[in-house]
């Protein structure tokens, strides 16, 4: 494996110290200090703060995106392909919880200055939407509320499995719970004849 | 109907600057301007800022709370309960969007710091899942996985039509999709057999 470039050094410590003290709690020092750089090499490759959190934002975007598409675009049965992107989604959680984390929770407050022509997961699982309506396998109503609803079957359980222990079964530690997610958001965008 | 008390007052002014400028851009002198009373007026009610802002939190959630759990309590059908509280939500959705933007937005900031013993919608939710379990009209599964998934169906398509325009159907304006919404999330939760 190659050396990471410092630029990468930067983006995952800034990843740890947004995860360990949240956005606003986490400054320019101090993922200087955890990736073992220098603010001013922090500079030479972003802006700001800012600049450094969209970057991470749409890098791991981006990624999960790219492999939702590559999903979506096999010649597979529309609901398997979507059943596919459920168990995708649950295991890139669990192999890059502290992205997710940071992409789920700063979306709000990130997501409406991203450029306009970013790719957004839903975009990709409306098009399935429609092709499954197409062929009679998904429920009729509108696909971008459909594929929100969809969306929703998966990242309100990851949201809640964000939370502290106790509130909610924590996803992140095993594949218990992942048929049950699946079966449900499947069920959620079926037509109901069968 | 009474005059609003200077809290309510103060409180309705920092859910619009908060509307407006987002938590962090609201002063505490916007929100004392707006409200057409003073910052000594507003530090005679509240502690700070937050101590506000987690009190708006708490009384619009707890005043959802109570509408959710009204709806459970009552003897009709485990599914119809859940088809109620889907409309139930949209409605409050429409009927007060700068709080449900608030309670929605803000939930990841704040929600964590609010007394342990908070009531949520998943929390009733919950119950009626497990009652459905017992009757057999819902799935099987963890329990409280399946009512993180419903309650997603329902808040991720409100999630996306805070977006601007263009972004997603803006649910706030008509009724047209709660009936997609109410069906795929019964249809999530439902078990396979009828």
């Amino acid at each position: 494996m190659p050396r990471p470039s410092q630029k990468q050094k930067i983006m995952s410590a800034a990843l740890s110290c947004f995860a360990e003290k949240g956005y606003d709690g986490a400054s320019n020092k101090d993922i200087a200090m955890a990736s073992g750089t220098s603010e001013a090499a922090l500079y030479r490759h972003f802006e700001s703060k800012e600049d450094l959190a969209k970057s991470l934002h749409m890098h791991y975007l981006n990624m999960l995106v790219s492999k939702i598409e590559e999903t979506a675009v096999s010649r597979r049965p529309t609901l398997e392909k979507l059943r596919d992107i459920v168990t995708l989604m649950l295991d890139s959680y669990r192999e890059e919880t502290s992205a997710f984390r940071f992409v789920l929770l700063n979306v709000h407050e990130h997501m409406w200055k991203l450029p306009r022509k970013t790719r957004y997961p839903v975009d990709t699982i409306e098009t399935l939407i429609v092709e499954g309506q197409r062929s009679g396998v998904v429920r009729g109503g509108d696909s971008r509320i459909l594929a929100s609803v969809f969306l929703g079957c998966i990242l309100r359980p990851i949201l809640a499995s964000l939370a502290p222990p106790g509130f909610a079964p924590v996803l992140v530690k095993n594949r218990r719970h992942d048929k049950t997610i699946a079966e449900a958001a499947i069920a959620a965008v079926s037509a109901a004849t069968k």
